[in-house]
């Protein structure tokens, strides 16, 4: 039978204890959310669903059509405007995913005969961005400006580099003051996935690029999604206005997708303003994480220090992470649980969000069902 | 300067006059619109916003998380139950755009050692699938279950054809019952991508899979958009219960990207729900398309004969139909154009779209107002 093969690996992640199966979850759960990414705890903010309503109301459940031909509305524009003059950047663009922004970003920056330098860290999207892309990947060893230094070494043509800016797994962020240094040096541009850096780093959340001082440069591109700290869904590429006409041109996952949603546009807007009017936002996400860190530290467990608002917790087995989560689960804690093939290391980690809206007691109750939990 | 090769491509485009740009439109505009896929005309119906609206209050406005974290609601599950149901498959997935599922569903079903057979008119998404899947990639001529079954030939292990069920450019159907034939003489798969015969072709809108007899069956899989006839965004794959915990398990843009929003899933259902009610609204799609074709040819322009929503029309130079396209907008009339890089073929055209909702009289002025800006 045609997809009889499917089989046969179903049976192998079963054996493993490596069945991922969906939960779905209701309108309102009693858990303690550590592991959504709604890291400024604006995705439920009535303002911001009355956002999303409005904009449904005004213009359409849908954009209906690709953004060159139906698909963009004064909304998308004004979100564009309003997110690049936040992050410091000339121009922004809206697509429908972060993963979307990815893949546009590497593939338009990286053509035929080009170098592309990627982190061994990446997220999905931008290794699939690499993969898509016609120009050659070198992986550099994580978070090592050297690395990528020696990896651009000797390439005439177009280059860049590619990076998270805080990574999805452990939360570490990314050297880029040093990254930027070994691009300068070779005449390469660099490519940040700001995703996890939007709304928890840099003044009043704008991000890891803002705080580098790479804001607004014209060797530098970043990338965001909409989906974390804004509370919505879609992503953008934000940079020079040069990059966003050409990304305009010729970015298929652009040209040949419908635009974002105005529901989504109408959220992530309304959330970007509110994170203008209460920029400590921002940093309460990041403090959240810090003194989650510091308390599981405290309790003997084994935690990553956090750059941002991702904490990373090891646990012994992939079979072991999946108990743990279950009954943090049970014990009324929502955990992320991350295990193979998620994980570039092989390392099975709990992944806790921080948010900027938890209070002391629940931290110091997260903290006190993972110890009691912990295999 | 990193960005600097950038300019010469941007001059280069210029000179050949194929440069785009983006015209954000306002929430109303007198154009009449024969430029988006919102076939069925839902993207503005106030059910379809409400559903919106309603979902975003209820559910938030983003899904917070990877749908194997927090991002599966129980509005998602129930939108997945509804749409295989409707359209005759045992289970269904829902990604955040149709690009996603596609690339989901191509990478997926196409491991390391198996051959893709892909249509020559196939859709970007399904392309950029093809690339990044680890199988191998031949070309079929366009519509010719004869090729397929030629590259199918000689090929030990699995196996898929992909293809459109409606050309985007041209809007002609494939053959599906012959793809089908050829796919199982080889034991191969079959992935049809329905974005634009979904909600058009097939009782009541069920798409061209389920008209051609093949929903439903242990070895095709469909891929659709929420983004065209039921006027949201988002994408879905349809397929036997092992395939879409196959795709769970594996797919990137399914694990690694953040869940559709609540409010397009919202919409989409309630779309869905709409179409089930109202079933007529699918054949009307068709006719106002057919009706297009003929007074089209009837005023003397080259036409192709639609199989579902979309007529195209030749143009005879890109530069030709950009100014056709500017002159139908001048006289009322929101028409698409599409010139290389968007045809495989290289040849530029207008793209019209029908509506269920499109009066006699509409098809009549803008049939006239084309034939007067002919070039
Ligand atoms: C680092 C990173 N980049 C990109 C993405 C993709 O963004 P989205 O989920 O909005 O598509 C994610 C998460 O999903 C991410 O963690
Ligand atoms: C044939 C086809 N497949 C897939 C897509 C992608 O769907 P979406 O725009 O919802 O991502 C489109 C159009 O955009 C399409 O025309």
């Amino acid at each position: 039978m045609a997809f009889g093969w499917i089989d046969e690996q179903a049976e192998l992640r079963r054996r493993a204890g490596l069945v991922r199966a969906l939960r779905p979850r209701a309108a309102d759960t009693p858990l303690l959310d550590l592991a959504s990414n709604d890291y400024l705890g604006l995705a439920r903010h009535p303002e911001v669903t009355e956002g999303a309503a409005r904009a449904a109301r005004t213009w359409g459940g849908g954009s209906t059509g690709s953004r060159l031909v139906t698909g963009t509305t004064e909304l998308h524009a004004e979100l564009e405007r309003e997110l690049a003059g936040f992050c410091g950047f000339e121009a922004a663009l809206v697509f429908s995913s972060g993963y979307a922004a990815n893949l546009a970003a590497v593939t338009a920056l990286a053509p035929h005969g080009s170098r592309i330098v990627s982190d061994a860290g990446n997220h999905a999207s931008l290794i699939d961005g690499c993969r898509l892309a016609r120009g050659t990947t070198r992986v550099a060893a994580h978070a090592d400006p050297d690395a990528v230094r020696k990896a651009l070494d000797g390439h005439r043509g177009p280059a860049v580099a590619v990076s998270d800016t805080v990574f999805s797994v452990d939360g570490d962020a990314a050297p880029l003051t040093g990254l930027a240094a070994a691009c300068r040096e070779h005449g390469a541009g660099l490519v940040l996935d700001d995703a996890h850096g939007l709304g928890v780093l840099g003044d009043g959340g704008r991000g890891a690029p803002y705080a580098a001082g790479l804001a607004g440069a014209d060797d530098v591109v970043v990338t965001v999604t909409l989906s974390k700290s804004l509370g919505s869904q879609g992503g953008a590429v934000l940079g020079p206005a040069r990059v966003i006409e050409h990304l305009v041109n010729t970015a298929r996952t652009f040209v040949f997708d419908t635009g974002l949603a105005p529901a989504a546009v109408g959220a992530a807007l309304t959330a970007l303003r509110l994170l203008r009017r209460e920029p400590g936002r921002a940093a309460r996400a990041g403090e959240a994480a810090r003194e989650l860190h510091c308390r599981l530290t405290a309790a003997g467990l084994e935690a990553v220090r956090p750059d941002a608002a991702v904490v990373s917790v090891r646990a012994p087995s992939p079979e072991q992470a999946v108990r743990w989560a279950a009954d943090c689960r049970a014990a009324g804690l929502a955990v992320g649980c991350f295990r193979p093939p998620s994980v570039p290391d092989g390392v099975s980690r709990l992944r806790l969000t921080a948010r900027a809206d938890l209070s002391g007691a629940e931290i110091e109750r997260a903290v006190r069902v993972i110890g009691e939990t912990r295999p």
